[in-house]
């Protein structure tokens, strides 16, 4: 396949293609045409055939997409044909809630530890998973596979154990810590699940929606 | 002020503006330049400049922001001026690792209830705030305040409930259901949470990421 820079736009509807391709197989779909697609993901075909053929097309003129295909070379794309063994920086609530969905499992995600300083968390595990001592973590990385770091722990600390797992050889980080890293190394790939922020934008939109309303009854 | 249409992607980085500008005044920074602000937060000083001016601007030519004033008045934008009551479908672990997030509240989201099917969950409670049974849910909602409604559920009873919710008056849905939400009346704030297509998108960038390493070295 051609290599080409491909926008984070486009990057950020293939989850969505796959989640819906996903539900299409579970329903037994075995072909759809990129019209009853776009109907379905209330975007438009040409959008989708667009997005498409960025990784060379899939589809047959008049004939649509077969699902079962088209949803295995999306997931081939995502880089869900691979596992990714994934650590989780602080067993709080958030931590083990990540902990206990099977969901990210089931998409190639292994999640094989989380780390925490809390005495009373250390040695516990959650659905089989270790809570494993933060002092443990410089070892536990040089003995282990790990693709992904998630912190969850608070924002205070954030850069420094950041720093650290890049300073050991992580090089994606799946940060909820409430902060834009400070990363020393620039050779690593972040993604920021800031669920304030997202509040945030749903406060601004329903005040915003409050507003228009209010108007059209002045 | 005038009213005019702001585009989602200013509004994407009001959060962040409103983030940075907090930590500045707990640094005690009184004023700062949009040069400063913007080597800061990595954005131009021209967006920081253009995105406030879709406001009305608070600057002074030469002269800088306010910290504390220009804080405020981000915060007003967003709606952080007033409570917004906030309940929680679903009180596993994702739930209640919202519901644990005192962060939220000191923004002026409350969170006043959870809902669950469990029995060995409901009549619970979580940081003094309960666990109530779902089908306790339309007379709540009838009896309270609820301005917006957070979906941690699966997402095979995501619509059902949604729909409920919209039916009963609630017009913000704060949804971490792994589907997007169809919903009958269309005239509801729907802001996504979607964990798994956060985790894809770092999977696609990080296999990508390795794939042009390894080219290097080709």
């Amino acid at each position: 396949m051609e290599e080409k820079e491909i926008s984070q736009a486009v990057i950020r509807r293939m989850p969505r293609y796959y989640r819906y391709l996903g539900e299409l197989l579970d329903a037994g779909v075995e072909r759809i045409s990129s019209n009853d697609l776009s109907s379905r993901m209330n975007v438009t075909a040409s959008q989708i055939r667009q997005d498409l053929n960025n990784f060379g097309g899939f589809g047959q003129q008049g004939y649509g997409y077969n699902v079962q295909y088209l949803y295995e070379e999306i997931g081939k794309i995502l880089g869900l044909n691979t596992k990714h063994y994934v650590i989780i920086i602080g067993a709080g609530h958030l931590g083990q809630a990540l902990a206990n969905y099977v969901k990210f499992e089931k998409l190639g995600f292994v999640i094989t530890a989380l780390f925490d300083v809390d005495p009373e968390l250390i040695g516990k595990s959650v659905r089989g998973i270790p809570i494993l001592a933060l002092e443990d973590l410089p070892d536990y990385v040089r003995n282990h596979t790990v693709d992904i770091a998630t912190l969850t722990m608070p924002k205070s600390k954030a850069d420094t154990i950041a720093n650290e797992l890049v300073s050991l050889g992580v090089h994606a980080i799946w940060n909820f810590a409430h902060v834009d890293l400070e990363l020393i190394d620039k050779d690593v790939i972040v993604e920021n699940v800031h669920l304030s922020d997202s509040l945030m934008q749903l406060s601004y939109n329903t005040v915003k929606h409050t507003k228009e309303k209010g108007k059209n009854f002045e």
